[in-house]
Order: C-alpha cells, then structure tokens, then sequence
C-alpha cells in the first residue's frame, strides 16, 4: 500500500529510531530535559524568536498560541477553511474561550483588505475586539499552498500600524519555506506567535512547538501543564524532532517534486501545487477513494466531489511513480 | 435632547409603568410567576413554538438558543457583522464553547450557496461539524435590513435537507413582521429556535425570551439560572412585555415611517431602509456626532465613516420631523 | 396559605410598587439609568466600598464576586455546604473557571485553624494557588447562622498576612447585621468582595449587587454583559431595591422573632435561632411538609430527615402565629 | 547525585529504549498504530474494564476520566489533598467545567460517613449533584498510603445504592496492588472508570491511560484530541509502557523496601510508609533540602515543615544505602 491520506503517517526512519533511543534526557515538567530544552532554544533561534515550546501535539500548541495572543472574549481572524477553524475540534471555542470570524479565500491566502474589512478595534465594553490575525502557511485545506512572504509582511506592517497580532499556524511552514527559499526567519519577523510541528512532513512520530516571546511561552507552559501536555521524559520525542531538522527538512524538496509528478497523472496542472498536497476533483470522490485503495493507493476524500493526496517522507520516488501509474489509470 | 443612539433606549410609558405596578407575581425561579408563565406561554404561541423562557437581556437568551442547538466544539455559521459575532462580548465561545464562522453580505442577507459552501457536515472526531446556521433578522449593523421570509424558507428546506439547526437573532423580528406583514408564525417555522428582544423597538425596559421546543426551553432553563439570570418576582417585567405585545408592535410602523424621513433629511435614498435604522456614511463620523449632539440630535458614529440613527418609542412625529431637520441642515 | 419555603417568594408591597412605577430610568448598558446608580453609588457606600453593580441575581452577583478575585486555575475555599458550592449549578467552575475546596463546620462558621490548613500559598506552575476564602453570613444551608465579626476581622488579619482575598457572600448580610447589630460597614471591612442580594429578606423583586474597588466592579461591568446581565432600564428594578434599603431593613428583627416563635412550635431551641431560618429535624420531613400544606403551611425539606422554615416580610405576626398553632400540632 | 524528589524522574533504561526503538508503529489519530492499540486493550484487560485510552500525561487522563462521569456544572467530591484537586492547575473546573467539594483525612482515605455526608443527590434545577467520588489510591500527598479495597468495596456498594460513580486515580495504583497483593482486576471492579500512569514508578518515560466502558473511552478520545493529546506515532511511547508493564511492576516491591530503610533513616516509623512515599516533618524542611542536596541527596519541601522522599526505579539499593547514611547523619 501507498499512503497518500495525509504527511501525518511517516513513521520514524532507523536513524530517527536511533536517535531517540539515545537521547538523553530528565523530567521536563522540572525543565531538566536536555534534549527538549535544546529543540526549544533550536527551533526558537531558527525563527528569530526568545523562546519555544514542546507540545505533543500541533492541536495544542495552536490553541496555546492563539491563547497567547487573544484572551477569552476577544476574537481571531482567520481563512475559513483553516486548521484552526475546522479541524481542531472547537478547542479554541471550548477551551480557549476565544472567539472566530472567517473570511473566504481561493487559495487560502490572506486578502489584506478583507481582513482590514473585517478588523474590529478595541472599542470598549459593547463589543469584541480583535486581537489577532491567523495565517496558515501552508495553508493545508486549500491545498498545499503557499502565503506568499511579501503578503505576511503587508499583514504585519498594518498589524503593527493596528496594534493586532499575527499568528502563524506553520504546522508546513517548513514546506513553504524549501519551495520558495524564504528564509524561516524573515516567517519569523511576520509572527508574534507560530504554531510549527515536526510530526507532519519532517517525519517524527510526536511534537509541535509555540514559538513566540518569552514572557508569552512562559504563560503558554503553565497552560500547557492544565491542558495535560507536560510531558515528563520528553526528550526520547524531541530527539526525533532535532533528527528531522538535520535530516528531513531540506528533502521536502522531493515531495514537492512527487506532488507535482501526482498531479500531473490526476490531470491537475502541477504549476498549481505548491508544495506536498494536490487537491483533484472528482465526480465521485468516495468510488474514486476506494478504487485507488483497490489499487493499492490510499488517498483521502475530503469533501463529496474532492480527493486530497498528500506526499511524505516515506514515499520515495519509485513509489510516487507507482502510486501516478495506478492513478492515471483511474482518471 | 432627541435620542436617536439605539432603540434601547426607550422608557417605559406611563400605561406601561401602571401594567407593571399592577402586575401579579410570584417566584419564577419556582415557576410560580402568572405574568412571567403568561408572557412565555403568549410568546411561544406567537411564533407556533411549544415553549419560551424568559431572560433578562438579549446576549442571554441568544446564547441559550445558539447553545441549544451547539454543542461546545460544534459551531453555528453566520454573517460576519451579526450580533451574536460582534457585540455579545464573545459568549458563544466564552460561555457556550462554541465555535464560529461567518460568511459577508452586503445586507445581512442569507447567501444560501455561501452557507452551503461554509457548511460542515459531522465527519466523526477530525473536523468541527456545522450545529446551527444563524440569522438576525432585522439585521442591526447592515441596517435594520430585512431577510426575507422567501430566503428563510429557502434556508429551511435546506436546512432540513441536511440536518442542521436554524436560529433567528430576532431582537427586532417584530419589525421585520411589521414592515413586511409577515406572520410572526412564518417567521417561527423557519426556526429551531429564536431570541426575541421586548426592550428594544417594543419599549420595555427589560426582558427577551428563547423560543423553541419544551424540551429545548427546559435544558435552557437550567442554564439560564447557572448563567445567573434565574430571577425571582420577575413578573414585574413580564407585564411590561405584555403590554408591549398588546400596545407596541403595530406602532413599529411609524418608526420605520420616521426613519424613512430622516434617510430623506440624511440624503440617505429612503427606499434603502427597511425599518428603523438608517445608516449615513459620512466623511467625520465622530465630527457629524459631536454637532449633531450640540444641535440636540443624538445619534452614533458605529464607524469611523459611518453613522447610524435608529428611531423608535421615544420618537415621536414631531420629535423626527425636528431631528430631520437638524440633521438635514447639518449635511 | 402560609408560604415558609424561602424569603425569596416575597412579593413587593404597593409602597414598592409604586416607587418602581415612578423610578427614573434610563438606559444602565449606557451607564445612563439614575436609579440604578443612585443604588450602586447608596450600597457601595453602605459598606465603605469603592463601587458597586447591579445584577439580576445573586448567582450573577456571587459568580462576578468570587471571579473578581479568583482566576480561572485558581481555588477558592468555602464551607461544605455554601450557596457557591451547593446552589449555583456549578457556575464558577463551568462559567468561572475557577477551583474549590471546602471545609465542614457544624454551623457555617469559618475555623481559622481549618482554613489555614488548607490554604494553598503560591508555588509557582505545579500547584493550585488559594486566591480566596468565600464566607457566607448568614449561613442559609447552615440554618441561617451568623458568622460573628470577631471570626471575620481574625481571618481578615490572616488573609492580609498571607495575601489572600476574602469574599463575602452576603445574600443575608442584612439579617446577620439586624440581629448583631454590627454596622454594615465593618462586614465590609473584612471583605475584598461582597455579593449582597435585595430580593431576599429585604423583599425586591429582583435584583443583587457586587460591592468593591473601583477596578475589580469595573473589570465586573464587562464580565456581567458576557454573562447576559447588562439590563437596559434596570431602574425600574433599582428603585425596588432603594425602598427596601429606606423601609426593609430594620424590620428584619420582626423576621427574627417569628423564627424563633415557629423554632419553639417545632421543638427547635429558639436559642439556636440566629436570625430568620429554623432548621427541623424530622424522621421523615417529606411526609411533614406533606401534611403540613394541607394544613396550609408551605415548607421545604432540604434533606430526607431536615425541614427548613423561612420567615419574611411577607409573613406578618398573625400568620407566624396561625403557622406556629399548624406546625405545634403536627410536630 | 541521588533523586529522591519524584518517581517521575526515572529515565528509560536500555531495553526499555530498545523496545521503543523497535516499536511497530502507525497514525493513532486514525487508530492504526498496533503498539498504542496492543497497549490499551491490555490495560483495559488488566483491570476488567473493555476499553481504555492512551495519554501524554496523567494530568490529561484525570481530567478524561472525571469529565467522562461528570458534567459541567455536577460536581466530583474528593479528599482535600487529592492530585485532581491539588496539582492540575485547576483543569477540572477551567477545562471540564466540574465542580469540587473535599472532605479531610488524616491519611488520604475514604471515610465513608464523611462521603454520605456530602453527598448531594440530584434534586433538580436548584442544586449541584454529586456525579462521582475520586479516589487516589494511593495517595501521593498523604505519603504514598494505600487506600485498603476493603474500603473502595464499601464505597462501591453505596455508590452503586445511590447512582453515583468511583473515579480512581490510579497514577501509582500499582505501588497499592504491589504492597497489598490485591489483584487490579479487584480494584478495577471498584471503579467506574481510572486513571493509571506509566511514567511514575513504572519507569516510562511518558504516558497515562484513562479505562473504563466503550463508550466512555470512545467520548474520552474525542476530548482527548480537542485537548491537544491526538498524538500520531504514539507507539514509541506505548512500547515503553508495554515494556514496564513486562518488567517494571513487580520490582516495585523493591522501591517500597527503600522507601522503609530511608524512613527508619530519618527517624519516621517504617511501618507507617506504605509504598514508596516517605514524609518526614521536619522544622526547617528548605534547609533540610538544601543541605541533603550539597550532601548528593535530592529530596523535596512539599511544605514549609514538611519534607518528602520517593523511592523509583533509578534508585537502587546501593544508592537507597547512600541516601540513607546522608539523610541520617543529617536528621
């Protein structure tokens, strides 16, 4: 079986295994973990900013981000098919006790003068306030595609001028990063806050991390703990996590390559996949789903007329290849 | 002084005030309150429902009919300026746990592909599945505009298609009925469940209630009171809700009478508005304000190039006719 | 009937009435209602506080009271069988957020050594912090008892000592400082925050206040409208609240006298009476409150083996007499 | 250096990594990880119940296990110095919106009249019900004491008598099952639903389980992600449980025999130090700390008398020796 549902599935390569089973670590609710303690200072660095968190999953570290930026009663903005609008379970609602409003994108991109739009200022007791502005980079439901960084910057400088937050949710901030060249750091500079995990396409088996200003991770980490996220030997996962960023980053480069190469066999034009998801419609999206697993392709209907595919680490060329064959068949 | 700020404004008339002083009470908390029992039987029966509750304010009653048919981590889809959005000060998800996204509408209207577009259906444990779709009708920050009982209809049907809940914001539902001789019942059997305002257009001083099924009404009851708005002789306001009924609501038609005239004086196009409110764009709205004021017109900037005048109770001919003509020398 | 369930089913007098009937009002969201202030203004000075707020109930009034001082995360500690903890439907935890522990006494009274038994000093992310002890005077579930100002100012001391807050739920401050004696001014004193209710003894229709400093009230103003209590022409049920405080108050003491007059024609030591609350022991307190409303007494049993009785302003000396004759017989 | 301050802080020993460097392993937000599946149907088998859950962290599973027989706005009753009460931050009342009450115990027990006492029935609109009594067994801030099954029988007939529910935290339950020889499948009878860690005695580096009924554990998963503890591969840490519960829970046998030689060290009765928890009072317990610490000796002030010593799987009897001869030229 090929698995094209989702870059969730990688599972740890042998070197990974290796790593983690050499880790070195201690009791992180304690903050004597040395190998967390290292992913935190890493991954803070790599984005310009004071400090970073380990969460053992991107859910909760996106709740405890936008939590960071936007108390409860205030809202957030974002795309309306964003991760934290659809997928997250209502936890920002639920637990957060922060409050969306959406607007509605193509592409998933960040239309500056809806925002603007939808914007409310901080006008007292009678109504909600903005506190921040979400962008998911790659945005995921729109396909794998990229908010471009002179966008994010447009957002920032008027977010400044405002006095609202941005809040990045990069779960693929790393795939938008080896398909455009941006560096992580000029993603940084956009963000008061970022949600990015290493458990989607970097291929470990566990983590994401806030990353943010150090007062605002320090807050972050007391609500980490009543969420039921202060894990205690946590090292044996950041140790996957500091593997992936010295192994699996740079290689997204194939899977963007194998996207395309995807796309092209379902008869979607390939210049329109950015980065690792190709989104094709389908008349029949399910009967399409079950005849590629018949096939020996697992893929994953995410509407009743769309189909997603998804490449990872562990598809390799032949298999893109394999998995395109069986799929232009069916097409 | 003429206060065109907001319908909420208005006393209680001296007709009013002698219905409440003579009101028979009880302790509603017990169900033992005649006035409170008559005016939720009343109003309940008005839109063909089985049951209402009554409720100190209009931000309640909305968050128990959103939460009667949300259940926290599931959401409710509206338009992006509606009341339940904007000005309830984020209790849906503050208190109810629930979740929003929100479509744009020039007048508040119900797009119904935009909703179907929006919509999510229950996909199991990975995705926020669509509870409720919602509609203030009259709409107050597009205007006082009406959504027609046509599109109500359409949404319904659909509604029921699909399995998903209708609530109706109908704070001023009594003006939307006045304007367009739509029985309140057609309005009601669009709805799984409604919040209807007694303390705006209508005059009373407090009070608003949900509307809905016995069994819906009962599990809001419980809530009301942990909410904190479990009150006790509240039949003094009840009686004020039913004169309100019996005396206020055909009168809503020389409110919307005014509001066209000062459309006019505003050189605002007087077809524009469908009931109460008029909305004026306006170069300085804080400016336009301030002089309005010191010409003994008080109206509200709700923008900072727009400006909203709202008649009602407390205005009568005369007192519009006045307004109108400050304002028209003012523009 | 003769109806001793509960100092809340007191309808207002027609003196009442009429004071409501002829209350200025005006819009209170606005801040604009003179009668409503005038009370905020006339309670908060009544106990040496800064402000005060008007709600439509005492759970709103405790629930703003006790989140006043006590954050989501942190505890509270109270009495067993406290209204915050036994009758508010849970609403600090699901609505507050906040946490609490409880000690037992046998007559709702607060033993210092107790309550600093369990006091939880800040110890930074790992555990719960006591942010406040709540002390309700008089104790309803207790049987109306009277914590003593000398308790009070002891662990006023001590709180201050270690920087904890106090709260008071003072739904029956009024009776505790009738049968005392002691100004209401020095319960103020021992209390960061006080909730005190007007449609109980005192015999308003609806209505409670938060009593503080400036900040916490104002920070309350806010959390009130979320939680659906921001009224519009409260007046009308503020101007209830000024008559009972002109006319009410002292009359509690006749409340006291029928209480211990019943308490004797159960066989209750009067002795034991503090204020208007008798608690009776009974083998089978349903069946007593059975034949008991046949005979025309309404009374409550509040366990399997406990009947309350409950005297108040509508309860005059005649009635106390026939119900002491009834419930003589019976016993 | 010797850490006594937690059996928390144990580090995986080298088969413990191997097995989870050679964990099969899958997508568990999917349910197709076999390590994680293995891991829960032999907890759940352990103690008799069908189903159990996977968790980063005990935290995470208490507060699944009491909301899965708790609503918000029902309340958990519980021993004053209970973890769920204690050390959650709150999570129980901010998060699962439950309430609590406490009763006080010498030792971390159950007195069954003191849980009659407090027990609220569900009498309807006006009161908080009791919806689950928890148990910590043992019991962590009591000194490691075990709560007796004779015990946890009586509460379970009179929680099936009256319709509540046994919540156990069970994070060191098999310290409790090790000292008395009682099987799980007895103490899990007692239950209707636990708590049990991995990552304290048991030497994982993390992980918790909630188990109970199917459906309680199927609603649980759902919480579990809108919480942020959906993990993916989670396999590699279920196979560092699956390997404790191979290897590690007999030994806690020798944990308890140190824990006895540490006592006798520091002048507590051995016989009174049921499992793996010694507290020693002492006058000046941070100078006591902070001499042992410059002695090589890590040890905890959990009061500003009290000092606390827990024996683990990375403290052998060479090093418990050691530790002893400190401690007792310090005492």
């Amino acid at each position: 079986m090929i698995d094209l549902r989702s870059d969730t599935v990688t599972r740890p390569t042998a070197a990974m295994r290796r790593a983690m089973a050499e880790a070195e670590v201690g009791d992180d609710v304690y903050g004597e973990d040395p190998a967390v303690t290292a992913l935190e200072e890493r991954v803070a660095g790599m984005f310009g900013h004071e400090a970073a968190l380990f969460t053992p999953t991107g859910s909760m570290a996106n709740v405890l981000a936008v939590r960071g930026v936007v108390e409860p009663g205030q809202e957030v903005l974002c795309e309306e098919r964003a991760h934290i609008a659809r997928a997250e379970l209502g936890a920002h609602g639920a637990i957060g006790g922060v409050t969306m409003r959406t607007w509605q994108s193509a592409d998933g991109r960040v239309p500056l003068e809806r925002v603007q739009d939808l914007f409310a200022p901080d006008l007292g007791v009678y109504f909600v306030a903005t506190a921040a502005v979400s962008v998911e980079n790659t945005h995921n439901f729109a396909g794998g595609t990229v908010v471009p960084i002179e966008e994010l910057r447009g957002l920032r400088a008027w977010a400044d001028e405002v006095g609202t937050a941005v809040h990045v949710d990069g779960a693929r901030l790393w795939n938008a990063h080896v398909a455009t060249g941006t560096p992580l750091e000029q993603y940084g500079a956009c963000a008061d806050v970022l949600a990015v995990c290493l458990s989607k396409g970097l291929g470990a088996p566990v983590g994401s991390l806030v990353v943010g200003r150090s007062e605002l991770v320090a807050e972050a980490r007391v609500r980490r703990k009543r969420m039921g996220g202060g894990m205690r030997q946590a090292g044996v996962l950041a140790a996957a996590g500091l593997h992936a960023l010295d192994h699996h980053v740079e290689r997204l480069a194939d899977d963007h390559v194998h996207a395309r190469l995807l796309a092209e066999a379902c008869g979607v034009d390939p210049e329109s996949v950015d980065t690792n998801i190709v989104v094709v419609p389908h008349d029949d999206a399910p009967g399409y789903v079950a005849a590629a697993a018949e096939a020996g392709v697992r893929i994953s209907a995410v509407g009743p007329r769309t189909v997603r595919l998804v490449t990872h680490l562990d598809v390799d060329r032949a298999a893109a290849d394999e998995a395109a064959a069986v799929l232009s068949k069916l097409a």
